[in-house]
């Protein structure tokens, strides 16, 4: 292929080169995420010390290799993994480039001369007992894994608990619910959350049901998925030092076909965050049409006022989080679809949409979480429920009409609303005004209160 | 393949009844689109005309096969066409039902004897001179073009309008303005009511500007896009007989290769119609808000009330032409993706997702025109705005203080605000309890209508 | 709403006659799924035989509408169901006709005149103790439950069975692998159908863990959720009666909130849906791909012949259900996206997008199973396998060269393979003509069926 | 709201800062996109010179402020930009970071001191005559017509030009044809490539016709569209000397009500992104396929080896130019359903997905121009035809059976091609064996070259 010069300080060597060469792809925002190097170099690090316990490796390479590993993970060299997500379709790149990187270093750790190769060579020794074709959906898995259980679901429950807060302390406040937008019956401000929480606890389930086939390890299959060149045992073994690293339940996969050639657990795991931005666009929405205003709009709800709205204009609060968490949505359904299409075309024994897929996902679980987050902190958390307001609409809408029927039939009841509605009358006004009842007989057989479940 | 039994009053045959047999998927919503199988028996029509022309056809061979694709294209034969969508994907099933029927019924009205080939032959006469490849997506072209400009454009031109005349009748109503939903300065409900116009007429623009690519056609290409068996110029010629047959401009594509591989012009014309449901959702979505109420909603509008809503409760219009109206536009947009993965799959000289991919462009063509018809006439047409609603959170506003900077400066004009939003005051009582400005005063300063545009 | 004229031979009513009036939209592939009217029908009947059971309703009018509902259930009167997906959002129209048609046909049961609603009216008794916004999601579960039990799972099971068999069949028949489409290291054509029986059987997997949030119905929740007209146990007691009725352990959704307001669960069973439509097409690019041919492909399998190919060319077996199927999986993928906008976009205290994602998710289902059944049957049962040519290409190919490296070294193998590749040579041939090996060695040391496996 | 530390060096401000505290969402990769931050600076920059020139604004404040853009359009100021793209949905946040950004650095250039709003201030300097919810979308369109025009043009030009000279190259070598990935009737490789070449000069076609959209500008109708405190003709000025500026036919919005609240542009200019995606997906499918093996595949095709592909197997050449460009096309279509999301859920008077939209369509439009080029020169510009392979290939097909019709009957040569299929004959060793005709006629009569056009 030829020769390259690298920069000196560069910890990298030639194939990365070449594929900064060859990809120069989409700038900053499509590099391959931190995430996956990170992984990588847990799936090095794991190799190797496995590699040294059954005598296949020195242990003075082996242990340096794991320190260069726990520097990648701890991201002191994030500035030597350059390559973007578009590049060959297995990753083998970027495996390359984490081989490279920790050669280099794990060489420099041991007293040598970075470039030589020795004593710790990036295949040789690196990348011992892998092929790109298993050690990248390895790390692919782990590196979801990881933002999964640390960024999105702490993200989602979070926001869960704050809603469930929200629900309880709203619980009997009553306010007209609305149907087609249209008024309807009347339910509690803490029903309503109640429902929102609801949403987002079923999202951290789905989520929490997902993770069983992210937890399948594609180690062990090498090139094609038969394990060629691997030993009897090696694929479970390496899982559990991988969960064990990561304390997380990894396990091998059965099938290390499927697992080479489908990523079909990214499509399933890009599905329910799919889901769950279904949840959080709609809530995210409701608050948003609940609080508009100041004056002109539902007004329900205040929400807090983390930025200038109008200068001039107060009481103007933009729903800057609502709006961020419904862009967060967006994107998350368009991210879904690119996971769809990667994941519907792998070929014979590779599918070759790793780094989009990974990328994606990833993505999408990060989005989710950080913007559940700060849709708790910064909006939620925050809101309150303007009372008079909530009230005022309660008692202009003239839906309680339902709850005469008892007592003076269905017919004058319907006659009185009518009438409210043609002459602008609250229902009150109209009760009295027919005549059909007093406006303490309207006090005591219209209750609100015992509109909101069966009775 | 061995022989099979086709029911007496069948016009259909063998290779029609096997692929019911092989394809017995999705059931009656999955049908082959009938535009599909009326644009195949118009491309038979011609191509049995042209050939008669230059004497390979005899007349009255072509003749009656013309006469039987009249009937077909009446919709006379319809049930002889039960084929589904999910059969082979260059629609070759759907090609030989069209011979079978137009032969069987061409043979028919020569007095022969149907399924005897003779003297109407399915391959070597109805199908004389093409091939599935090529006469395929020819009918898909000529299906789409007509039900575009038949169905489509008319329905949102009907739309532009009804919208166009709402945007001149409401043109002096001023009212308040809404930016992230909330309170903002004032328009006109005709400029609103303009700005959904504008949207519909750049539709209407946009997919006149995709319809050169649909009436560019693959006949002449044959089986793999080099016209083997053709005659020079035979593209061209039969182009333009079906143009003059049609009424459309059609013409032959430049390059066959292209036509048969790809069916990028689909996927365009499904963006085109995924850009117009962004549209429709964006102006039923704004319609339905408007509207909301009767009470405890923004009331600005009254939507005709097409069916009963509530039964009780007077006033209580459910928005349902908005409803249908985004559902045609999340179906739309789903319709967009199955296109689109469709289109990006083509192998070599085929692109064999042409069933599916017509199917879809088809429905969402028609769903456009028909749901911006119904939208128009049940919603649009009749919808009035409450002049006195309109007026009231005009007034309720705050927005317009920004008017008196001019006048009494930035510090009193926002102080005025400041108190009126603490105190639940109206604009006007806020500037008269200040002492800054008398009520003559701000009849004066604050008008509206001067509001509205630039100076 | 004024009077309108129904056909006399019709057994809906006015409501149902007023929707066709305003809702003539997208044609006979747009009907409302006759699955979900059929789950109406037994959400119709269950609440009568309820009602009756606790004394609300006179048994003889309760055994009508059972009767009638029966029927419907039946498909005896799938013709009084004319309306279309895009009505009202809450499904309310479906509901009244189906209220309609149940009042009709229970009143001729009982010797009484249709239309008179005596003495069985559509709303007092057929819908009794509903909402259209609870009913509605209820049947929208009930037909979605059915569909996958019935008609998805069963489909998925038999294409498992198959591929699992095949898997089996060929589990010693060594080919080469490939991986970026290139030649790589060997596996058995059991092991690559391997892969394919654990996509599918994780699809079954998914789809099964999906179907709790389905199981979970609306019903109880009335309007807005709050059970409002209902008594304390009638939702548990309806979802009980229903689960024994259709024989599916429905229970009633621990939160009406989020059952009327979000349709999440769709969300999520479209997502699992998507999954497999991804498994499948990559099985079925395959299985197409890999009996490309007959004589300039890869030809390594032979897929039955369900229909002409070429009416000349022997051999060629266009593979027609793999098109068939990969076509449904672009529409699966395409209905995907339509259930999610769908389901962001609920306002308030309903989702009014209710039709549109039911029907979505019920045609995807549907074709999933319908062609993983006719997949199986027509193209996988019946393919073979080309040993001939398995065993041609396996002896063409250079990368078994890699099974030298103990014998010759890395050094003189790489070598050979070089020479083998220049000169055109096999890998047998270049081995004896390097001097490195003899004949007899190839033989001993080259053993692709040592190469399949870990040590 | 309080004050916020700004550390020493940076020359943001407050509400940067705020915007920072409030949205810690998606990390490095969710950046708002410097080319929107290069083109409000462009907006900053024109206005000020206009107001400049009306007299409206000191000369040397608008100077300065010019020179200040020119440093961030020259990226010198970039990691003064450090917002994400999940804020406000008007880009808000991003407006005021360069209005603080502009008024700091004007101030240095002007002698003052930074944060102390003068001799520059951020609002009533850099952000005069402007809203965000008109500048902002305005720098939007510049964004996006900047990077077609520069990017994504430039790269499918280059690819044009390469398919199209590879299809003059090999206008004469004759290839068999696939349809349904089965033999077909032959082509020519030039005919082949022609058909590619036609897709990529409609997709520029097609992106040009977009781009009329894109050049209508919102700036003037400042915060709901009705240009509010603007002069008339200030549009059509500062359209003007953005147009001169940019160097592209920039002109005024004729709607700007339409121009605030929905961006069906984009969602237009994202669609012809994702119909060019197909394209590519096709293109890069199919040289996949036909660079297959090198032994076990199509192997019609060389790929340029660009990297190592195996150590050891001299010929592998993993596609990778393929690989990275459909996981492009992937992205790019994922991309695209985001567009349409954000697209469809503008309200009112104004869209607030502003940000994920424009961020989706730079994405898409980089990606597909820097992956085109890379495509051409990695990948397209350095293939090679295998033309003894093809040779091969052709001569195995039984396909050219056809040509034997006129010659010998049709009943003859289907007899000849079974016997070939079933004895493993080539056809001439057919025919010879036939009886039916010499080597000599064969030769004469089948003759692949002339059935490569209509006659």
């Amino acid at each position: 292929m030829g020769s390259l010069e690298i920069p000196a300080n560069c910890l990298y060597g030639c194939q990365t080169k070449r594929s900064l060469i060859n990809f120069p792809i989409g700038g900053i925002e499509s590099k391959m995420p931190l995430q996956v190097v990170h992984a990588m170099a847990l799936v090095k690090k794991c190799c190797a010390e496995y590699h040294a316990e059954i005598g296949l490796m020195d242990d003075k390479v082996a242990t340096a290799i794991g320190e260069a590993a726990d520097e990648v993970m701890a991201g002191k060299l994030d500035n030597h993994f350059p390559l973007v997500i578009y590049q060959t379709g297995s990753g083998t790149q970027t495996n390359m480039n984490v081989n490279e990187v920790l050669s280099n270093r794990a060489i420099q750790i041991l007293g040598g001369e970075v470039g030589t190769k020795s004593p710790v060579h990036p295949n040789d020794h690196v990348n011992k007992g892998q092929s790109s074709n298993d050690s990248f959906p390895t790390a692919m898995h782990i590196a979801i894994a990881k933002m999964i259980t640390e960024t999105t679901l702490p993200g989602l429950e979070t926001l869960h608990n704050s809603l469930k807060e929200k629900s309880e302390k709203y619980a009997d406040i009553v306010k007209i619910g609305r149907t087609h937008c249209q008024d309807a019956t009347p339910l509690t401000v803490g029903q309503e959350f109640s429902g929102y929480a609801m949403q987002v606890e079923y999202g951290i389930h789905r989520l929490q049901n997902s993770l069983p086939s992210i937890y399948r390890l594609a180690l062990g299959g090498t090139a094609v998925g038969t394990g060629l060149n691997t030993s009897k045992g090696y694929d479970v073994a390496i899982a559990a030092r991988l969960a064990k690293a990561a304390n997380l339940p990894f396990v091998t996969a059965p099938n290390k076909f499927e697992a080479l050639a489908a990523h079909d657990s990214l499509v399933e795991v890009s599905g329910v965050l799919n889901t769950v931005a279904c949840s959080l666009n709609k809530i995210a929405n409701d608050l948003r049409l609940l609080a508009s205003g100041p004056r002109c709009g539902l007004g329900e709800l205040s929400l807090p006022a983390n930025e200038p709205g109008s200068s001039i204009m107060p009481g103007k609060v933009n729903p800057t989080q609502c709006e961020a968490m419904t862009m967060v949505c967006a994107q998350v359904m368009g991210n879904h679809v690119a996971v769809t299409i990667g994941g519907a075309q792998g070929q014979f024994e590779l599918n070759v949409f790793k780094p989009v897929m990974v990328s994606n996902v990833l993505h999408s679980a990060r989005l989710i979480g950080d913007s559940a987050k700060t849709f708790t902190t910064q909006c939620v958390d925050g809101l309150e429920v303007n009372i008079a307001r909530v009230e005022e609409l309660m008692n202009a809408s003239l839906m309680l009409v339902t709850a005469l029927n008892p007592h003076i039939g269905y017919d004058k009841a319907s006659e009185i609303a009518k009438n409210a509605h043609k002459n602008g009358l609250t229902l009150k006004e109209g009760c009295v005004a027919s005549g059909h009842l007093t406006a303490e007989q309207f006090d005591e057989w219209i209750v609100p209160s015992e509109m909101i479940g069966p009775k």
